[in-house]
């Protein structure tokens, strides 16, 4: 492996860092919800400053509609390899903050606290952003320029599903072009560990909505009017069962079998019951899923089905006697490789008709399939390698993550390995409040960046090499 | 039957009703919800004054805790039999307005459309209590003077269901002493007949919480942490299921099996499901209770279980992934006679525990007993017949309402008959948006109260003398 003496580059780091703090905390003060729509225009103009003054330059894409998809492009330097490009996943939209009464500092106004930054969006997924940015400034203090072409996709619906952006990525196609691609999020585990995925989970995230009359009625009369909220009680538990096990026909179809090299992984992961039980404050022992019996195979191979939301009535203080008119509630399933989510759609609709529900109407909010990369790619290895040297630690890597995201279009369209890895850690809190970072794996993550993209040309070729000579 | 000329009654109606609606609107600006404590002190403040402003004398207690009960006291004039009292039961609390959006006008600043008033509260349960002071007056301009005492209590907490009002009437039984009661609500139905009750459903309002986790989570976490909301779902699927049986052992423990004339006079009440459907705009026929076949008898004879609000996660718009930390319902169960709220609650906490819920919490917001009165007592006889007088239409009374009310406290402390008559009608939309009365309902309301109170004393006595005679 060449590029850069790894001390030289953590120097550099340190001496970025305050600035790069700075312009994260400016950055995490836009409200930018997209579940809302709030704060689009203003971000997107802010990345697009960031990509400036790191040197690059960024093209606004919005002709497909949709939050604007934001490219940037840094070329490599006189001594990089122009031959080679790396590619970013990022996004700048951030989940709603609610609820707002849970969080100790106010979500939009970035705090630090015992070198911990609080703010949303912070882990997910602005101060990833950040990080790689001053990783970029790193490597031109360091090597007077970039080992490689670097491009960014950085897109504004993540957090609703990116519902827009397959068309983008399969419009520009070129554009986008690249020999691999780091994801947008990671971080340390409860044991310090860094801890990457390969492929991510898909996704059907499906509203149920029972409507039983125009207006909310005096609950005397649920001696005879029907009770939308009963309804979608009883259909919701005809769908899974106490013991977990999820109970509409089709829901598994296709569920390809995971390959003992990833079955192998898997065992291989850290898990510890204790430290989830302490880190969310759990009441009950876990469940597994009902086809796997330990917490990393559900993780990682198993499918869910969550209730994410549920709202009917009235649902103040104290004691209000109305029969409500309608209930709904928001389910999300988290899908493995060979899933299809508009089969899940229609599936949750057939089992709802055949238990006599067919008054409960679905639609799916966003729907994603999963992927994952080819585990044996020496990219995967070059990535696990340079965090080993920065870390000083053996990292964590997941043949997929129980999360989601739109890994699936890019795998399509752009035929790259696919490794996810960033500057979070275990209490992180994503989509909760408190979200947080801790700088120094904040300050680590630039480092590991840098480094990794440092000798990205030579790990690509010697692998090339490799491939040549047998 | 003795007292005034009807046709001069419903002439000073007419004059005073102008004034009787402005002092109506003054007393609907407060938005006294007793849900959320608000303008309790200042409607208080209102009610004295018309009392005052009617002639007669008020008291406020407020020593036994809760939001004040108004005691309202009116003396027999000159010619009027100061030996025969009638109480009025009302309340100048109000039930919340939400949801708000579905307002053709503002809930709490009064609108007359089409000769209707509309405002939370003025059917339930302001405007009856301007009526039956507006019949005051109009009996002291027919009369000089009043036919007997007129007693009133009003209490400001009927809509969470009374908490504290047993202890006033037990210390106060003598202050509120009375030969009958008119209780506080009543109206047309979908036939223009004024439908009135001898009785009321009592109540077990409980509130079922499942909390999970210390805060709401990443939903990627389903796959091995267990979901509040799912248990809450599939607990309560156990206490109904799709035949709207009530499940839950214990829970019709105790019920009085209905006189003959109870059930003989069930059978007489109207009910059009049609009528029904449309004014709620209802999307499924009508179900009945597990034990009845006719929505009359579930109206009269049947418990119910109403889910009032069920909240869990996220209820905005647009897709958040979170495992919610919690989910909490309310559930609404209206009791007959014989049924006992405690004992509802302690039915409904073994039965989760014997299903393996017992980490949901229940715990009970209200609990009433059901009440019905002497179907056979001459001031029923009394209240119907003045009834057809001024309506000019034979009137309905059921054994009891579908509704509750802390009747049952009243009847055990001061042994007196209670009829429920007022000036709703069959669209009034009590506890749901655009709540509202007719002002020709109001009016004929009034000369109902009046000519009902100028013949009481007449009718209670020859009832006597025929008791003497037998």
């Amino acid at each position: 492996m060449t590029g850069s003496n790894l001390q030289e580059l953590k120097n550099y780091a340190k001496e970025l860092l305050p600035s790069a703090i700075d312009t994260l905390k400016e950055y995490l003060r836009f409200p930018t919800i997209s579940a809302q729509g709030t704060a689009i225009p203003e971000t997107v103009q802010y990345v697009e400053k960031m990509i400036s003054e790191a040197g690059g330059h960024s093209t606004v894409l919005d002709d497909l509609g949709g939050n604007p998809v934001v490219y940037g492009f840094f070329a490599a330097g006189p001594k990089g390899d122009s031959s080679k490009t790396l590619l970013f996943y990022n996004h700048y939209d951030v989940q709603p903050p609610e609820p707002l009464d849970e969080w100790n500092s106010e979500p939009f106004n970035p705090s630090v606290i015992d070198g911990k930054l609080f703010a949303r969006g912070v882990a997910d997924n602005k101060g990833d952003l950040v990080a790689r940015l001053t990783a970029i400034n790193v490597l031109k203090q360091a090597e007077g320029g970039l080992p490689c072409n670097i491009k960014f996709l950085i897109e504004g619906e993540e957090e609703i599903g990116s519902p827009n952006l397959a068309p983008y990525l399969k419009k520009y196609k070129e554009l986008f072009q690249a020999d691999a691609c780091i994801w947008e999020f990671g971080g340390k585990d409860e044991e310090e560990r860094i801890s990457m995925v390969a492929g991510i989970k898909g996704m059907a995230y499906l509203e149920l909505t029972c409507v039983g009359a125009d207006i909310d009625m005096h609950s005397s009369v649920g001696a005879y009017v029907d009770n939308a909220a009963w309804r979608l009680v009883q259909a919701l538990a005809t769908m899974k069962n106490q013991d977990n096990e999820i109970l509409v026909e089709g829901f598994y179809d296709g569920i390809q079998e995971p390959k003992e090299s990833e079955k192998q992984a898997v065992k291989a992961l850290p898990f510890s019951e204790e430290a989830v039980s302490r880190i969310y404050g759990l009441k009950r022992p876990l469940i597994t899923a009902a086809r796997g019996s330990d917490p990393r195979d559900a993780m990682v191979f198993e499918p869910t089905m969550t209730i994410c939301g549920l709202v009917s009535g009235y649902t103040g203080p104290g004691a209000k006697t109305v029969l409500p008119k309608s209930a709904s509630a928001k389910v999300d399933c988290r899908l493995v490789p060979g899933q299809d989510p508009d089969h899940i759609l229609e599936s949750v609709k057939k089992h709802l008709k055949k238990h006599g529900f067919d008054d409960i109407e679905v639609s799916m909010v966003n729907g994603q399939k999963a992927y994952r990369s080819d585990y044996n790619h020496p990219f995967v290895a070059h990535v696990m390698q340079t965090a080993r040297d920065v870390y000083e630690k053996e990292g964590i890597l997941a043949p997929n993550s129980a999360g989601t995201g739109p890994m699936y279009d890019f795998g399509e369209q752009l035929e790259l390995p696919i490794v996810s890895t960033g500057v979070g850690w275990v209490e992180s809190k994503a989509h909760a409040p408190n979200e947080s970072i801790r700088l120094q794996d904040f300050e680590q993550g630039i480092v590991h960046m840098a480094y990794m993209l440092s000798g990205f040309p030579a790990a690509l070729k010697s692998a090339e090499e490799e491939t040549n000579a047998i």
